[in-house]
């Protein structure tokens, strides 16, 4: 397996954060397989969805009303408000992906973007790491 | 490893389709290892749950309850009311699951159906990408 | 590929329980890959999220904003109340998730624990598939 972490600036506010090009840039050059990209942190996730016409926009506004900030509501207390929030998004948004490789190219459809979300505001970057079998 | 893509017909409505035999299918002949179930599509989603008791309309009940479809509520606009909805359903619902396999088995438990989830109503049909890899 | 499956007892109430150290039992003396987590039944998920810090009960409590388990809500009917809910459950919490492996250990974050989400309250135990694919 081949396996490495990269870094994504994430900047001090919630973001979604497209990796589309880490992730082809990492397949380019492999065979077929499958491609794992996992986020090790407890306060983050990894999706597929389309970006550029709103929806990471939507995205975000959908986790604060599916998950709403508000403090009071959690019992994790520590960090920024939110982030006991932040803390129970990996459940909904899992950190862990797995895409098909075919001739060292991610097998995404046309619309799909491989995004990095975060609504942690206490981290200005985050790693990914992003490991390849082949079959 | 050995990939290919399907073409499920999922008409003109909302709806959770049972892929499980497709699943199964591919899965027999093989020997034991990860089989990779991926949905190329911005808008669908791909989940394992029980089918035939309720539960596959429960779960579009849920998720119009948990992201509306009301237009208004989204910025992605293109397509029919709803579609921007669609667009946040795969990072909750995601497009990719493992499933492993034993000697040429999906290693499901009694209850678990493999189902595309796509609330997207201008498709009829959609591509699933099924990959195995070999351990 | 290696692959076995383990006993979780989680009693009989709803809960987090944590099988990080199964986990990384099963990891260690392997080599570089990929581990596969899933969790052949149809009203638990597995999460990778914090435990310790009220994350786990925060969690719970989200589950149960999220997909409330009240009876007349679901069409699903069988068992003890809330059962209905817990088979929408897996649709938004996976019942498979895919952790990178290096050198025998889990490729985790500090503050990840790998959990299995259990709403059911009818069954005291509950499998857990781990699998393993050296690459």
């Amino acid at each position: 397996m081949i396996s490495e972490e990269i870094v994504i600036h994430t900047g001090g506010s919630a973001g979604v954060v497209d990796i589309t090009s880490n992730v082809a840039r990492f397949a380019a050059a492999r065979d077929d397989g499958l491609l794992s990209v996992f986020v090790p942190h407890a306060t983050a996730g990894v999706a597929v969805i389309e970006v550029g016409a709103g929806s990471d926009d939507d995205l975000l506004s959908a986790i604060d009303e599916v998950l709403p900030a508000e403090r009071g509501r959690w019992r994790h207390q520590h960090g920024s408000p939110g982030h006991g929030r932040d803390h129970v998004l990996p459940a909904f948004i899992s950190p862990s992906i797995t895409i098909p490789v075919i001739a060292g190219r991610p097998a995404l459809g046309t619309w799909q973007s491989v995004v990095l979300v975060d609504t942690n505001v206490d981290n200005q970057t985050r790693k990914v790491r992003l490991s390849f079998i082949e079959g």
